[in-house]
């Protein structure tokens, strides 16, 4: 049967490469990195490899990379600490955000009764930044949290200018960048930001392991209590395998970047072009249609289908085994209709589906052919 | 060189058929197991039918089985769920608990200014009951968070007897049984425990995850939010590589139990024996000593090494490619001292050092030969 994956943004195919790392290191170093002899020292140097090499991709020092168990426990790290440590009284976030992100700062609200406020969003998911600058006026302690690419509908954020608005107003910033390091090129001296997350199996690394950029001298603290692992900041035995793998993803991701990037970006045109032409009435949720202000990793597609046949739609879909996504699979099961699209389209649109297509290196244009022969079909009769 | 790993209590190898399993889950199941397409259901499935076996190897149901990033993270979500959410004001614990309990615990004191009971235990880390029923006496809502077996002395508690001592005062019980799952069989229908930790780097599993069981409509809470991963009560895209490999990992430990145990009792008998007679005045820490009071995977010696000599003994083992552990390896980098052997040992025998020898069915009589020259060696000269 045809397999055509395109949820990308959901997980990525783990590169061979990456596999054949991992299992080097399950086979030969078995070590746990906080023992002093031979086999600790093994396991304990690979880790501290894998930090100076996402390190210096990132321009940032070895210091401040925090491995954790995805970017999910990235967000928590950062927000719960920042909350309870370095006294954060107010954050700025916005409706659009991952759960990883929404959820953590409603229940730090709930514990700490802090005050949360959404900046404004236009019609394409774009934030209103006037209104960030006026929320930023709020003399209580504040840090602001914004994605830089959203994982739905993959608008770009201008996070240096939002960082630049952050400091200047004594606010810290931290970016859920999960959706994208291992896409965009980051120079963390350049751009003044505190905190950032990211995971590994949404650049063709393994799922369970990922990051939190902490800045220098940030004060924070722990999530998970224990051991001294990651310097008092993350207790518990490293995943080591899972940690190469990061390393791995990340190294080949950057890389083949230029490539790469050129590779999907072509097929983003391709597939977006080919779409308007095939379906009159297709339209392109937040900024997914336009090439310069959403990632070129994704489209979010509002298709022009009845209520009744949209029901069928993903199943079809399915069926005909194509992989893609309504709503964010990689958040709540996606079954759950979208938090973000609730937000940004109107009741008719909300009517119809929307599908996430997002794409890969792996991808060929044949593939999306196929779907949009499918898409067709469907939207025909 | 010659190469012994006697650090099994620090982490353990991994086994080949784990290996092999997770290598053929990156190769062939890389779908979001919250995406409802086919690569997500494929999944999904392996996800269910691990927490399926693990359930039914401790007689426990799936939906009690949580998967972690290990056993530090397993132990801090039950710790801090029942403070914020079970409303539990007092905790009874002891002093020779793993830091991944005693920081935790400490932590949530400075954060909710409960009261913390440290049971006394004896000069071999056992535990007075009649402490505890009188800590029990409590009115405040209680938790009491024990280990089953003691990382560093080995000492087995009888957590039948815990369990319902807690019942009947009306507490909840929580033990972390990182080093005895795998190792021991454990009957969560017969035992009234509420909630345990295991960690699959133990039993000859990948590092980076673990399991928390959380007894049925016990009421916890998320550690770490964001989606609606393992029915709401950890958030983050599962690591399914290493799921499949805790799985395995504890279906191998159970299938051989017996057999991989009577071998490694054998091992640890024959050491103790060897051990007293080739070195005169050396001592065992806890109940290390003995068969029935610990548990049969590792020692803890104490030597009859000056001062001066005590400093070298680790790094001459070390050079010698013996692999073992002074204080504990995995909680916090073995250059600190230990804090379970400051509560029980004299100032004397503080000086000596101590050296914590752990087996696993990889290990050789032949390999603890070795080790009693060398440790010979040093204590004759
Ligand atoms: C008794 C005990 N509890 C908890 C842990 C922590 O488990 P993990 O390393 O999986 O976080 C360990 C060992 O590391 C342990 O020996
Ligand atoms: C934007 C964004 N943030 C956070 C996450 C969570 O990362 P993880 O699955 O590694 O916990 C995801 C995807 O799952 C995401 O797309």
């Amino acid at each position: 049967m045809t397999q055509v994956y395109l949820d990308n943004a959901a997980t990525t195919q783990i590169r061979d490469e990456v596999i054949d790392a991992m299992t080097k290191v399950m086979k030969q170093h078995y070590g746990n990195a906080s023992s002093t002899h031979s086999f600790g020292r093994s396991s304990k140097s690979l880790i501290e490899k894998s930090r100076k090499t996402i390190a210096s991709y990132l321009n940032a020092s070895a210091g401040e990379i925090v491995f954790t168990s995805g970017g999910t426990e990235a967000d928590n790290l950062v927000l719960r600490s920042a909350v309870r440590d370095l006294q954060v009284e107010h954050i700025i976030t916005s409706r659009i955000e991952h759960h990883a992100v929404l959820h953590t700062v409603e229940q730090l609200q709930k514990e700490y009764h802090i005050s949360i406020s959404y900046v404004n969003i236009d019609a394409t998911g774009q934030v209103d930044f006037s209104h960030l600058g006026e929320l930023l006026q709020n003399p209580k302690k504040t840090l602001v949290s914004l994605m830089h690419v959203n994982n739905e509908i993959g608008n770009l954020l201008d996070i240096q200018r939002v960082a630049d608005l952050c400091k200047a107003n004594k606010a810290l910033f931290h970016s859920d960048t999960v959706q994208s390091v291992g896409h965009y090129e980051l120079d963390l001296q350049k751009i003044p930001i505190d905190f950032l997350a990211a995971s590994a199996h949404k650049f063709h690394g393994p799922k369970g392991v990922g990051f939190a950029f902490v800045r220098k001298n940030s004060g924070l603290k722990p999530l998970i209590f224990g051991g001294e692992q990651e310097r008092g900041l993350r207790a518990g035995t490293e995943s080591v395998h899972n940690i190469v793998g990061i390393e791995e993803a990340l190294k080949l991701a950057y890389s083949n970047l230029e490539t790469e990037r050129a590779y999907i970006e072509d097929l983003k045109r391709y597939f977006i072009d080919k779409l308007k032409a095939a379906i009159s009435g297709v339209t392109f949720n937040g900024c997914s249609g336009d090439m310069e202000t959403s990632t070129y990793t994704l489209v979010n597609v509002c298709l022009p289908v009845s209520v009744e046949k949209s029901a069928m739609l993903l199943f079809q879909l399915d069926l005909k085994g194509i992989a893609c996504s309504k709503g964010s699979a990689c958040q709540s099961g996606s079954t759950q209709s979208s938090h973000v699209l609730a937000e940004l389209l109107s009741d008719a649109d909300l009517q119809k589906p929307s599908i996430r297509f997002s794409f890969s290196s792996y991808n060929t244009k044949e593939e999306l052919d196929y779907v949009i022969e499918i898409l067709k079909e469907f939207t025909d009769h």
